[in-house]
């Protein structure tokens, strides 16, 4: 059902296509900030540990996070519309509206299995078999979207995978990728489930040219209802043996759990931005490479030693990076320009 | 003073450029052979130790290899020139005949320092520095030979070599890559070493249009002499207190050792055809290829336990193949056709 492009009111050049020189003007830009939040976001979160653990609920800054983003959107959407109400157009049928919700249950779902999946496989091939998303973007990318991916695009995307499981490698401690059937099953379940949640987001929020924020706003109330329902549940299924989360909220909050909170929801709404104005595939490079970035900026803060999957990895990933967005002129020779 | 293309008779077509699409139309199959052939290597040249060791001298070994392509060379020189002497001609002025002892000459420097070298660095880093070939090999194709190389290829042949690496990783016994600085002087002054004698034989086999049997005969005439001249030095060094080569070459020898010579003696064959009808890059991406073939056929006679690095390796590499021979409709969309 999800058709080709969309129906976008102001063209940002070609999408998705050939040269990769479409997106916005400000895509690399706003990339590379999605780089540099979702690399913060991996080191606030180490930082805010206490004692090698958690002290707060990690469902209550997601639920704090999806609040935040709704609040700026809101704000957002009414200084938009105040300014130009024609020009944010707001679509306000039950067809559309009805999409919405349909994100925030996916991450739920994904949420609650990944406990299920951890019994299955160790943690390194938890996190290895992770990055199969890479692929599973492209590929819901390519049928669902329709988007036209070539041979050089998909050896990139690959490559990519390469780059990040390598930087991953520890081929000390037993076996990596040694798990039952079931694990892999999960672990590609679990892949297909980010990437159409990806693909998705992506699909409603271009299918027409409604305001960024009138969209953010919808999605971000369905994801603040659902986390919020997710955390009572949790504690109703516990019989309330830890409390009542709502009557503790912010327990064992800390200055540096304020700041994942805030940096959680800034990089939501940089997410939303891309899918509006760039692609999920923009979105899977800024998070893969943001990983290395974490890796680096670890090995700087805590090491001083990088291995050599780390460079090896940032090398493949690098190199997935510039292909994906060749242009001709970087591929063929002078002789070879005037005969194709 | 090495002129781009030489002057060779009889064209196969456009070499070492955009497309990829030159060379001879044999040079795939032959790629392919020496791929095969040079991974036989590896398993015989394993099946030829006793206990761990071997009991004969590999100079010996590389030495009747020589002596025998210089018997196949003459012997496929004598029956070309009886049946097309104008077909096949042989430059004998001594500007062109000085040429052929270099490679000799570079071979055996080559050989002498890697005991150096090794006194430097462990294993695994020697093993790992000598993939530097790789981009060396590209670096003096581009300069001496100036070929044209697309940003494509040069990222190409830097995953081959990253490919080659990942599969060699072991991150279990201690820190890889930690030699001193002159471990890795050296394995940088190696690596040009090799990719220097490679494309200085494509260039000397490719400036006139010789017959191929001819140029091979002046090599491997020069090829014998020094490894004929290099035991007998190491013997003399010795003051002969483990007896003279020559009184019993064959000290050590069973049935495998002579195949191990046989193999020798047909791949480099296979490699001067290479040279002459294709070029470096194509003998590099065929003893590449033959590691990873090496380790699949080792994993499967020995552990039946693919390791993930070999996977990521074997990846990486082929990926690295595509992107090298990759065709302009493998690059672009529909649209972008019409537009470049």
């Amino acid at each position: 059902p999800v058709a080709r492009g969309g129906r976008r009111g102001h063209g940002h050049g070609r999408r998705g296509r050939g040269g990769g020189a479409g997106h916005s003007k400000h895509t690399p830009a706003v990339a590379v900030l999605l780089t540099c939040m979702a690399c913060m976001q991996g080191l606030l979160t180490t930082a805010s540990k206490v004692n090698g653990g958690y002290e707060y609920r990690f469902g209550v800054v997601v639920f704090l996070a999806e609040g935040l983003k709704l609040l700026i959107a809101a704000q957002l959407l009414r200084g938009a519309r105040r300014r130009d109400p024609a020009g944010n157009p707001m679509t306000r049928d039950f067809k559309t509206m009805v999409m919405f919700p349909v994100p925030s249950v996916i991450y739920l779902v994904q949420n609650n299995i990944q406990f299920v999946f951890l019994t299955y496989v160790d943690p390194t091939s938890y996190q290895i078999l992770g990055n199969l998303k890479i692929v599973t973007t492209g590929l819901f990318f390519f049928f669902f979207l329709k988007r036209e991916m070539t041979r050089l695009k998909w050896i990139a995307l690959l490559l990519l995978l390469v780059g990040a499981t390598t930087s991953q490698l520890n081929t000390c401690g037993g076996k990596v990728l040694n798990a039952p059937a079931m694990g892999y099953a999960m672990g590609v379940a679990s892949a297909c489930l980010s990437a159409f949640a990806a693909v998705y987001t992506e699909y409603i929020m271009k299918r027409n040219n409604d305001c960024l924020h009138w969209q953010n706003a919808q999605l971000y109330f369905f994801g603040t209802v659902f986390n919020f329902l997710n955390l009572t549940a949790a504690d109703l299924r516990q019989g309330f043996s830890d409390g009542f989360w709502l009557l503790d909220p912010f327990r064992g909050f800390s200055g540096v759990t304020w700041c994942v909170v805030a940096n959680l929801a800034l990089t939501g709404l940089v997410i939303s931005w891309i899918m509006k104005n760039a692609d999920s595939i923009v979105k899977v490079y800024a998070t893969s490479l943001s990983m290395f970035l974490t890796m680096l900026v670890s090995v700087w803060l805590f090491e001083f030693q990088p291995n050599l999957q780390l460079v090896l990895g940032i090398t493949t990933a690098c190199s997935s990076l510039q292909l994906y967005y060749m242009r001709p002129s970087d591929m063929f020779g002078r002789d070879a320009a005037d005969k194709h």
